[in-house]
């Protein structure tokens, strides 16, 4: 029965899929996130992944060379891509473009959960330095949003 | 507003989606089937995209070299992976091997959508014959599930 792993409940776990550290603790700011990877396959040049964060929780802000391509799956939130904050719910569709600053943010009464595409082969992150920090905060919806 | 595209109260479409023919009408048996491109991008090694499978319809029973990571997004049914019929629900993870023969029915009462990740690059799919035909039919939950 490989071919097929179960959701429990569709409620953001499965059957033979392990739950993992979002990052290595203290290597970037972040609060309350879990990591699943849903498909890895040598035939693939993508992996799915599914991040869960715990309500009011956030993801690292962070950018890199590669492309996010990311699907709401589970409760609501809102996330930060390049200029702009967006309120996201179930099934809503996200592109995050090369190098555009970004982060996921739970609301304060829901976890948000979100599938998240990415190439197999990648660049590393890169976090925020005190300029860039200077130029989000330029606008006061993304200074009241942003984690850092 | 092109990094996000909402959708339409979680109900399989979405904001600047267009909803397609699944094939060309002829080029092969299916039933009932819409196709979604969700995420297409030349950055991107991957595309992922959203089949909706109406109750009673079904996709192409069919086999290629390139693999299928799947997600259920909606609704139930059945599907067919090798030599297994298995039943699938929301959130349920299903991955095709390569060159597995495989087929994806809607149940009567309820529609069956589906993401399903692929390479962007990939070979065509391949159609059974006879004998392909005759080797599924030797069991007979396989021989009660197909539709060719």
């Amino acid at each position: 029965m490989n071919e097929v792993h179960r959701s429990w409940r569709a409620a953001g776990r499965w059957q033979n899929v392990d739950v993992l550290e979002y990052k290595e603790d203290g290597s970037a700011p972040f609060r309350e996130v879990t990591r699943q990877v849903l498909f890895e396959d040598p035939a693939l040049a993508c992996q799915l992944r599914y991040f869960e964060v715990a309500p009011n929780g956030h993801t690292t802000l962070e950018r890199h060379a590669h492309v996010h391509a990311v699907m709401i799956l589970r409760g609501r939130g809102e996330c930060l891509v390049g200029d702009e904050v967006f309120a996201i719910g179930e099934h809503d569709l996200v592109q995050v473009p090369p190098l555009r600053w970004h982060q996921f943010r739970a609301a304060a009464d829901a976890p948000l959960g979100f599938l998240c595409l990415v190439n197999a082969e990648r660049d590393r992150p890169q976090l925020p330095n005190a300029d860039d920090l200077a130029a989000l905060r330029a606008d006061p919806k993304r200074a009241a949003f942003i984690r850092v």
